[in-house]
């Protein structure tokens, strides 16, 4: 059976004020007036029943991952007592369905991803299925790029495996950390090249054998986390063997090690909705460019985005390309061109001391 | 004696979202740690006895008016049941005075200018108490232009009365509305012109015979007012003839027509503070052209006006030029060049009928 796995333990500081320790991007509604996560379950809910959905996410959130995914049973939001990167959050979501379902497959996604069509994502995701269930085949989804990115990891693609349906397969030739602007522009033009999306689809088996071979410590872990599970030790055996984990992305710790990867091109838009800049490519705008989700009264203003809280008044007076976030004890007023630099504020407000802020 | 009149009845939506319908401009902060009726009252009472100082104000600020003069005895702060413009205020005062007084000489100040230093502006009074002890003259005091405003009214001087201790009074040729923009630059080139303050000297018998030739029907309702002063039917009375009184300023309706008109020349800066660019003129800017007064975090940030509440943090990343200012109900970003149009935010605020933000 296939299981939907979502990765939600990412903080988002490019989206402070709004994102804060407590409220990170994927509980907040950037794209639609659903959370990320919410449009992320109701994606995958359309072909897996909920049952076999697992939620992982760290103890600082998984009270209102819960509250915002209802008709999700509480367990099955797995909870990490500690940050471990992607490689642990998958392994820890694999010893629950293994137990469960040991011939499953696996299809892991993050909880924060813009994506639509879903019907053309459920396509891709049937492909990849389809592509995993053969030997013990491990299968990435690959974003066709639009722009030299230096922000993600990169796919090179070797022979076409399978087109059905527009739908395209091939063999992974290597995967590429985060490029230079100039190898960026190189992989972009070569047509060889796809973003790593952060989505894969395995077997049970297939990655719990990756893991013995790749990551043996972290399998190691897992087994014991394994044995003691259902039993009243279990919260306590996790933390103990997260205190002693090593943070490790699943790309360096497996796959580029692994020998048969598939990469399914994905046919539908992706954004990774990386700062409040990227959230105007996805929702409406006014006549004069402008992304309103506040109540606003605007004199000359174009290109801006403005985001408030119910019932705070934001009146702009001749203002272009900004970017207004205010919430009840921060406002921000940034220059579109430099939102990736909220991420600096928030460092400089953890520099100082300031957590009420955070 | 000399008595102090200070006009509190003004709005000041050009400091919006500070100022508001029960907060204008008078009781707020914005060239010191005082508000400016404080600023106005003390360097008023470092030469006038308090007892002696009347401020003019609306009903609905001159509760705030007296908490922020606690040193005013409360029936100091004449209480106008509607705005009926300066010469309504000014007769208002007027009557209070007479009946202590009638003998005495009255210095008539807005509540809300810049004026430094405090000490200069004392001397320009002492020379306008001077000038205005002989006979009937009506002195005002005239202000440098230093540049061709055309938001103020001017005043064209004469002959030179007299240059004591470096304080010059001339004759009063003309009083001149606000000009447009070329008549602005033919009075400032040609040196004969003053900006009108609304600062007034005069005795009591004086402007009260001056309204009696100029204004009659203001006259008689100040006459009845007096009759009044000081029973039980004194606030009913002055409701009843302020809801008659036609608003008219002292300027149209006295000083044009007075025959007798002195000007003393302000040795002090001065500025009415019309918006919030104007208040960085005043006030210690950072390194980068800022003026601050908000807990902020800059990057990036150059002759930005930031003004917030306690507690609330205003981040900023790669702006310039702006004003950006927090209040707990609404914010206000907009470009400095663009100051004089948060008038606007407000015109269309009242037209929509959201009170509560006015």
């Amino acid at each position: 059976m296939i299981h939907g796995v979502i990765m939600a333990g990412g903080s988002g500081t490019r989206f402070w004020p709004k994102s804060r320790k407590k409220l990170p991007k994927q509980l907040l509604a950037l794209t639609s007036p659903q959370s990320m996560i919410q449009e992320t379950f109701a994606r995958l809910a359309k072909r897996i029943p909920p049952e076999r959905i697992t939620v992982v996410a760290s103890a600082d959130h998984a009270g209102r991952i819960r509250q915002h995914l209802p008709t999700l049973a509480p367990g099955n939001v797995v909870v990490e007592p500690a940050g471990r990167n992607t490689a642990a959050c998958i392994g820890l979501a694999t010893v629950r369905i293994a137990r469960q379902d040991p011939d499953g497959i696996m299809v892991i996604v993050p909880a924060d991803s813009y994506i639509d069509p879903a019907e053309q994502f459920l396509d891709v995701i049937e492909a990849a299925c389809a592509a995993a269930a053969i030997g013990d085949t491990m299968v990435v989804i690959g974003i066709p790029p639009t722009f030299p990115a230096t922000g993600y990891g990169y796919i090179q693609r070797g022979a076409l495996l399978s087109d059905e349906r527009g739908i395209k397969v091939f063999d992974v030739r290597a995967f590429k950390e985060k490029p230079d602007g100039e190898t960026a522009q190189r992989f972009l033009s070569s047509g060889q090249f796809y973003w790593n999306s952060g989505s894969f689809i395995w077997k049970v088996t297939t990655i719990l054998q990756a893991f013995r071979e790749f990551m043996p410590d972290l399998h190691a872990a897992l087994q014991r986390i394994a044995a003691g599970a259902g039993t009243p030790a279990e919260e306590r055996l996790v933390a103990d063997e997260y205190a002693r984990l090593k943070s490790v992305s699943i790309d360096y710790g497996v796959m580029e090690f692994a020998r048969s990867v598939k990469v399914v091109e994905a046919t539908y838009r992706w954004d990774d909705v990386g700062c409040w800049k990227s959230v105007e490519e996805h929702v409406e705008r006014d006549p004069n460019g402008n992304v309103v989700d506040a109540k606003v009264e605007m004199i000359d203003t174009a290109g801006c985005t403005i985001v408030g809280e119910p019932g705070h008044l934001i009146a702009t007076v001749g203002i272009k390309d900004l970017i207004v976030v205010h919430t009840p004890d921060a406002t921000l007023v940034c220059h579109k061109s430099r939102a990736q630099d909220v991420k600096k504020i928030v460092d400089r407000l953890a520099e100082k001391g300031m957590e009420e802020y955070l």
